[in-house]
């Protein structure tokens, strides 16, 4: 694979992996959207089903890495870096890309949401506020959560311990996939392995943070976020931002030396 | 495959697309059915898991494109656009069949539906008239939707790069699968791969349109609802039904680029 | 494959998804089960992995065919009927045992459930008179629905004509497997694709009957439900018995006829 | 395979499945999750792609029992019981770890939980008793349901019989395997199978007890809700706690006879 290829295939790759992720939450979250209020086995099954999508599409080009814990695990298992900066960049520009398309797709939306007086308040709206305030406790803005996770409980060591044991299991799965499938890489079937061991981290280990377990996934959507000319937008929460960063790596690192270890 | 086969199994093939996506439309949304109020993912799944159907099926006859925009993507893929009216003919007549076929298997619940006094409302009817006025305002007559796409929020610009971005995605998939299947054509797993992508656009890009994403799967079935007898079934909403042929197409387009560009 | 085999695996694999697919019956429909209204889709997807579950289990022995339906059309497709009778009498006899395994898991469920007073009334009881009424005037004794299909709306013509189409649609897509497969027969993928075509009918075309789709299916278990010794179990409906047989051996019949003229 | 990789591929593997199983549990069931509340369907597919995932990971070490019946039913098959006590204790081992990593991520959500007046109760809260004593009638302390299964009704022979029945489904299907894939083992596509076999159990036959089907699932994490230190926690029903330890071990020896009689 050319720097280029891969380059090329990690941003469209992560673009659609965003756009797809992230749009299932906008699509369960914001006012005037069909699905709203699908609950929570639509999002896990719309970011697995996301992660299939994208891995599917980019495998060609890339090998559809798509998330930086992963590409540091694979460096780490090879002892080859020479392609770790180009995936890395590549999945943080697509991570932004896919942000935005999902702020073009549900522009509408978005509106209706962050100026409806139910939702936002405004002076005067009492019961609003308390709205806005419940929000507010809950450690995000109206709408960060489309783009980016943030804890039920903020415990900086519990939700970096939870990010871990995501990540770790997402990587280990990945990794023993060239045992599994000799050789063939992440094509097919392996596409669609790995989506439902996504849905599987969701539905299991997502519920105290969301689950990243994926630094461009949380990173990228939350630059787009703080970028984008969106009305009562709220903060970007940026002092939880390291953990879904911080925490991934750390498992991307300790699956490759429970690999290395147990079973290269 | 010669011209025939294609027909012909375009033919089937939309048919049982519409039969079952249409189909999951009606079951969620009519009175008197088991499945009424089935909720948003049994929508995305039954719509996905008769893409399922409908490639499997047909893909020994004609391939299985079942969408323009996918054909029109091929042609501009590899060049060759001798196919394209059959292909396109093929697509229309099996859907306007296949949402006959729907109204024949929910006669009855069709009927219970529209002639249910406080669905529709008559004569003195108050609070079914609201009832009405809101379903008029949400921009659909009391059944249209499940024959038709029709967007939340009206705004050509956002509903026309909704249906885009969605195409692109399925139509950048449907084009990668001879790359991760080296040649084998829409066969099996190509056919649950695709499913699962059409699950996935439209658990996540969805929300605003209803993603129509094939111009035949929208248009067919409008004619058809402009043609059949039901009683009080409201208008076809003729003004809308452009943005979801003109969308896909363009979409189906812009993938190919994509392809010929990244991929090719 | 001997007559033995045959029988064997019929009766086994029939019993399995009887078992399984009545069994998801019990579980959505009793009282103290722990999936009590678990809803449509938790059904739709149970119908559809128990018969993942039985084809795959029962195919390396008889081919699976599990329904006479689908027996029916591959004697129409290769002209030979020789098998017809040992494939129909184990899957009669499967679907018997398999209904009756799951009085057996849910002893206790269907204890409480018929003879709860809320449920099922008694001397003196207005309010729950009134619920055996609404149940019976919904065409089902209390705990029928477990066992056998029953439609929302009585209407010969078209609840023959749903489960023709419906059985069509399944028929068509195990016909062509063997284009799809080249020959590989029902193992691993073909189970799957089966067991996900399942799902589709259930979603888009369960609303009007519940879906037979497979004689032994429906008069398998409903002659079981005839049988048992459950307290206030309601009749067995026999009126209606005769549409889940028949429809879904025209719809075999045409299906297979559609595979001969197209496909073939 | 050596005893070491059979014995740390179990444990991995036995852990995974327990932390991603036991961890839909604690997502679905705990306060201040997520997922708090998403249903049986978000159960039974987590407990399912949990299998997925623990297979898939751990077939190349040890070819993925995870389950002291299927290695119970393996033995018998091949009649070589050499390495089943080496397969129990990895299986023992691993359901104990993932047992105390759900308890690592979902550290935060338990405090809160159990100590929780409205939960739990406390001194005068007369609400909250009545709770707490609708919790024990159910059978379980507040948050062993997380760890291990409990019957809907306590029934022994009709708990046991669930139990024995559902077992004898999952080990059928996993040693018919061999006959659908021709020996290439437990790898990608079987993972897959077994997995959906999973959900399709717990859909159907997991209304009464929840489904142990699994010595290890049920036992190890049993062990690790008496060792933790939770608040609060409640007793580990140790009177039920041989049922879905003996249950199983019948259904995987019932099922190794039938294979050897009708399949062998």
């Amino acid at each position: 694979m050319s720097s280029s290829d891969i380059f090329i295939g990690e941003t469209i790759g992560t673009a659609i992996l965003i756009l797809l992720g992230a749009g299932v939450c906008a699509a369960v979250t914001l006012k005037a959207s069909k699905a709203r209020n699908a609950g929570w086995l639509a999002i896990t099954f719309g970011w697995g089903f996301a992660v299939l999508t994208a891995v599917y599409t980019s495998a060609p080009l890339s090998g559809a890495h798509l998330n930086p814990a992963v590409t540091l695990a694979i460096a780490i298992k090879d002892g080859d870096w020479s392609n770790v900066p180009t995936y890395w960049a590549g999945q943080m520009l697509g991570a932004m890309i896919g942000a935005a398309l999902v702020w073009v797709a549900y522009y509408g939306q978005f509106h209706a949401h962050l100026t409806d007086k139910e939702i936002v308040g405004g002076p005067g709206a009492q019961a609003t506020k308390a709205k806005a305030v419940e929000a507010q406790e809950a450690g995000a803005g109206p709408v960060l959560g489309i783009f980016s996770t943030g804890p039920e409980i903020r415990n900086v060591w519990q939700n970096l311990a939870t990010e871990i044991i995501g990540t770790i299991v997402l990587v280990l799965a990945v990794l023993t996939q060239g045992l599994n499938d000799s050789g063939k890489g992440l094509g097919t079937l392996g596409a669609l392995i790995t989506a439902l061991v996504v849905v599987s981290i969701g539905l299991s280990l997502g519920g105290p943070t969301g689950y990243a377990i994926n630094p461009a996934r949380d990173l990228g959507p939350r630059i787009t976020h703080a970028l984008l000319p969106l009305p009562n937008k709220g903060g970007s929460d940026w002092s939880y931002a390291w953990i879904p960063v911080v925490g991934p790596l750390i498992g991307g690192a300790i699956a490759a030396g429970i690999y290395n270890v147990a079973f290269a």
